[in-house]
C-alpha cells in the first residue's frame, strides 16, 4: 500500500447544551458549546469502512446531554474532564479524548422599581441578558494517564487611547511608516493558558476563580503598561498571569493590532490633535507569542484554534 | 424611453469613526459606524452618466470625519442631525439625507490594587474594554423641512428560564407540536423606536438618557411578563416603552424565538425535569410587530434593516 | 388603552429543505431555505396571549417539509405559491402569507477517465458540488386575491478592469478625491425584480427560464456598459432586464462600490500603470435605485432584505 | 526573571492585493489575500519594547504590493516564495518567514449576441464574475535553507445523494442512532497537501496545474467511492491524490459531516422514500485525518487554520 494513515480524530462538534439549575426560585444558567474529538484504533474504518471500533458521533452528542444531567456543569473545565474520562475509560479502542468548550456568560436583569412583581429583590431571579463581552474557551485532553487543560478567551476588544508609542524600528527600501509618539493601541484578545495540573489524584485548580483572576490580571497589565510596541504589552500580559497564578505555566496570545489611523483634517483647515481616528479593518498587524514559566516546556500550538 | 428611474439614493456606507475626547487625563470614547444616503435631482447621472449634480461618496466620507472634529459627537442622534442638515442645506440638488449610525459601547478597565501606577482611582482613565452586549443604532432623516429620528438596538440576547407557556393554539393536519406549560423563552432583540420630535426649533429629546431608559423599560417588561406567547411579551415590551417615554410614538420589534428544546433523556434512564436543553440555530420562529401610541401613524418599515 | 397594535406577522424562518428527485439512476437536487410570515386576525395573541387564532410556527415548518413531498419543488417561486395559497385558504384568521426563499445551486461532478465505475457518462449522476456563485432569492406574497412575486439574487461579485471613469462631479470644501479616467469598477450585486403576474388564473411565467435570462442580461449590461458612474451602469442593468423580459415591470439594485485603490508605488521607485490595486473593505460607496417599466408603480421596498 | 519568551511571530495579515495583467485588450486577474508572519531575534521587543530588530508590519504590507509589480503574480505559491525569500535574506534578525495566501477565482462574463460592442469574441475581455466555489489557499515557509509549501482549499461543498451507508458501529448505553443503508453524504471540504519540494535549486512543481489536478482527483474520489463511513471516503480522497501526484507526500482533511436528516412525514400520512431532507447546522460530525506517502513524516498540524 503506497499510502498510510496518519493522525486522525472524529466526534460530534458544537453541541449546544444549556443547563438550568434551580435553587428555589433562583435559577442559574450554564450555556456551553461542546465539541468532542476521539482518536485511537481507527485504522480499519479509514481503510475498509468497517465501523466495528467506531462509537457514532451521534452517541458522543447524546453523552454530552446526558452528562449535563448526571454530573451537572460546575465549570466548563470540570465538565470536559467528566466527558474525556468517560470516553477513554469506557471504550477500549479510544485512546485519547479531546473536549473543546466555548462558554457564553449571562447576567441577571435588574428589577424595575414600580411595575415589578418581584419587588424586594434587586434582580429577576429567572431573567437573564447575555453578557456579550468575551467568549470563554477551554480544551481538555486525556490519554488515560495524563491530563492537559488549556483554557482561554477570545473576542475581548480592548483599547488604550494613549500611553503607546512606536519608533526606532528597522527602515528598509519599502518602509514609509512615520514614527508615532502617541497612538491608540487596540486589539481583540485571543489568549490561551495551560494549567500545570496533569494528574487525576492531585487537587484540581478552582477553575471558575482561576478564570476570573487571569482575566483581571491580563486586563490590568494591558491598561497599566506604557507601551513601546504591542509585543511588549503582550509579554507583560502573559508574564503578569504567570507571576500571579501558580496554577498556570504557559500563556499564548494572538493579538491583531486593530489600527486606528489619525485622519488628515488639514485639507479642511482643521487640526487633528489626536482626536479623530479611522478604525481600519484590513490589513492588520498580527502579533503572536508564547510566554512560559522559566523551565517549562511549551505545549500550546503556534496556531491556536477557536473550537 | 420604455423605462424610467424610480427611488434612488447614494452615499458612503460604514465610515468607522472613533472620537477621543480628553478631559484632562481622563479620556472619553465615541465609536461609531456612520452610513450616508443622499437623494434628490439625480436623474442625469443614471441616464447619461453626468456627475454634475453628484457630490462624491468620498466627500461624504470626508465630511463625517471633519464633523467629528468640528461638532464633536455628543450622541449618535445629534451627530446624525448635524450631518443630515449639512448635506441638505449645502447642496441644492440634494433634497433628502438619511444618516444611519451604529454605536459600540465601551467601559473602563478597573485598576489593579498592587501593581498599578494609577493608585487612587478605581479605573484606568484611558483604558477601555468593549462592552459587547448590544449594538445601538439610529437613523436620522431630513428633507429640509421635517426630521424623523428612529433609534434602536440589535443583538441583545435575553432569556427567561421559566414563566413562559404555549398552548391553546390552532391544530391542523400538519400540527405535531406538544403544548408547553413551562418553557424557556429566549430571543435576540432587534428593536426600533421612533421619536415624535420632527421640528428643528422645538426642544430635542435627551438622546442619551432616552436610550438608557428605553433599554431599561424594555428589559424589565421582558423579565416581568408572565408569557403565554412571544407575541404577548413583545407587545408588553413595546407598550411599556411608549407608556413611560413621552418622546416615543412607535416601536417595532423583530424577535427570533431562539428555541431551547428539552432533551429526551429517557433512553438513558434519566429524567429531564426542565434542566437540560438543546439550543437550536435554525429554523426559528420569527415574531415581528409594531406598537403605536393611540392615534399615531406607523412610519417604521415592516422590514427593519441593520445599517 | 394608550397603545395599539400595528402591522404584525409571524412564522418559522429558515427551514432548510433539500429535495432529491430520482430519475432512474440520475438524481436532481433542490436546496432551499424557506421562511414563512403570516398575518391576519392576531390582535388577541398580542393583547392577552390567547393563541386561539395562532397556527404554531412549528406547524408552518412541518408544512414546508410536507409540501416538498406533496407538490415537489419545480421552482422556488412555484413552491412559494403552493405554500402561500395553503396558509391563506386553509386558516380563516390568516389574511396574508409571505414566503421568502433562498436557493443554492449545485452542479454535477465530472467523471474521471480511468478510475471511474461510471465510464460512459461524463458526470456522476448522484454526485454534486455546490456552485457557490450567487444566492437566488424569491418572495411570494398572497392576500387571497392578488399575487406579488419578487425574485432576485445576492452576493454576485463582478468586476470590470477598465472602461470605467469618474469625473465632473461636485466639489465642495470637503472634496479631496482626484478624478479618474480609467478605474476598476467592482460590485457585489444584490438585485430584486418584480413580476407583473398577479392573478392565479393567468398563465404563469416560466420561473426557471426567467431567472437564467435575467441574470444573463444583467451580467451582459454590466460588462458592455462603458461607465461614467456606477449609477449609469446600474440603470443600464435594470433597463436591459425590463426591455428584454416582458414578465418584469420593476427592478431594484443595491450595489456597493467595492473600491479597488491604485497603490502608490512611487516611494519604491516603481510605476503603477493600473496594475496593482488594494481591495478595500470599508467604507464603500453604496448606490441604490429602482428602474420601472414606464407607467408602472414601484412596489419593491427601498430597503430590500436578504431573507 | 521567572518568565521567558517562547515561539513568537509577527507581520501584516490580510493584505488584499489585486493584480491586473494586460495582454493587449485582454485582461487577467489575480486576486489574493496575503498574510506575512516573521520570526527571529525578537526577544528585546518583547522584553523592553526596543524595536531595533523590528521591520514594521506596515513595511511588510508595502513589500507585498511592491512585489506584485516587481515580480508579478504567476501563482500564489510562486508569489509566496518571492516574499519569504526576501524577508529572510534581506533582514539579518529575521530567521523564518511564513507567507499565507488565499486566492479568489474569477471567470469571464459571456458576450451577448445582439447588444454587444464586443461581437466576435465569446467573452468580454475585461469583465469578470467571481467564481465563488472554493477558496484556494497556500502556505510557504522558509528558514533560509529549506522550503515547505502546503497548499489546499476550503469551503468546497459536495454531496452524494446515494451510495453511502453507516452501520455496524459500537453501541453503548448512550447510543440511539438507527443504522442507515442509503443516506446522503455531504461535507464542506477543507484540505491541505504538502509538496515534497524543499530545495531552491531543484525544479519546482507547476503550481497551477498541480492545484487543478489535485482538485479533480479529490472530487472524483469523493464521487466514485461507495461509502461505508465518511472516514473511508476521506482516506480515498487523500490516497487518490498521493497516488496520482508525485509532487505531494502528505494530505490532511477536515470534513464536517453536514447532516441531512430524513424528515418523518408519517404524521401527515406521507411516505418519505429518501426524498425530503432537513439540512442541519449544528451539531455536526467532524472527521479529520492525515494521509501520508508511505515512509514520509507528517508535518501538517492537526489543527489546520484558514489564514
Amino acid at each position: 500500500m503506497p499510502t498510510i494513515l496518519g493522525q486522525n480524530q472524529y466526534g460530534k462538534a458544537e453541541n449546544r447544551v444549556v443547563k438550568i439549575t434551580r435553587d428555589g426560585a433562583t435559577h442559574h444558567i450554564k450555556d456551553l458549546n461542546v465539541s468532542v474529538a476521539l482518536s485511537g484504533d481507527m485504522d480499519e474504518v479509514h481503510y475498509s469502512g468497517s465501523n466495528a471500533n467506531v462509537l457514532p458521533t451521534d452517541t458522543t452528542k447524546n453523552t454530552v446531554f446526558a452528562f449535563a444531567k448526571e454530573y451537572g456543569i460546575e465549570s466548563a473545565e470540570q465538565f470536559g474532564i467528566h466527558l474525556a474520562r468517560h470516553f477513554v475509560t469506557s471504550q477500549e479502542p479510544i485512546k485519547t479524548a479531546r473536549i473543546r468548550i466555548e462558554e457564553y456568560a449571562w447576567e441577571r436583569i435588574a428589577t424595575s422599581d414600580a411595575n415589578s412583581k418581584f419587588i424586594g429583590a434587586d434582580e429577576v431571579n429567572h431573567s437573564f441578558v447575555r453578557k456579550g463581552q468575551e467568549t470563554r474557551v477551554t480544551q481538555v485532553t486525556y490519554d488515560g494517564a495524563k491530563w492537559e487543560v488549556v483554557s482561554g478567551l477570545k473576542d475581548l476588544v480592548v483599547m488604550n487611547s494613549t500611553n503607546s508609542e512606536f519608533w526606532g524600528y528597522v527602515k528598509d527600501k519599502y518602509t514609509t511608516l512615520q514614527e508615532a509618539y502617541d497612538r491608540i493601541l487596540a486589539t481583540q484578545v485571543s489568549g490561551r493558558w495551560r494549567f500545570n495540573w496533569t494528574d487525576d489524584e492531585q487537587r484540581m485548580p478552582n477553575w471558575e476563580k482561576s478564570y476570573e483572576q487571569v482575566k483581571k490580571h491580563m486586563l490590568q497589565a494591558f491598561a497599566e503598561t506604557y507601551s513601546l510596541s504591542l509585543q511588549q504589552t503582550l509579554y507583560q500580559m502573559g508574564s503578569r498571569i504567570i507571576n500571579n497564578r501558580s496554577e498556570i505555566d504557559e500563556v499564548r496570545f494572538s493579538l491583531p493590532n486593530k489600527h486606528h489611523f489619525l485622519v488628515d483634517l488639514e485639507p479642511f483647515g482643521l487640526k487633528n490633535d489626536n482626536e479623530v481616528y479611522y478604525a481600519a479593518d484590513r490589513p492588520y498587524g498580527l502579533i503572536e507569542a508564547t510566554i512560559l514559566r522559566d523551565g517549562c516546556e511549551p505545549k500550546i500550538p503556534v496556531d491556536m484554534t477557536n473550537l
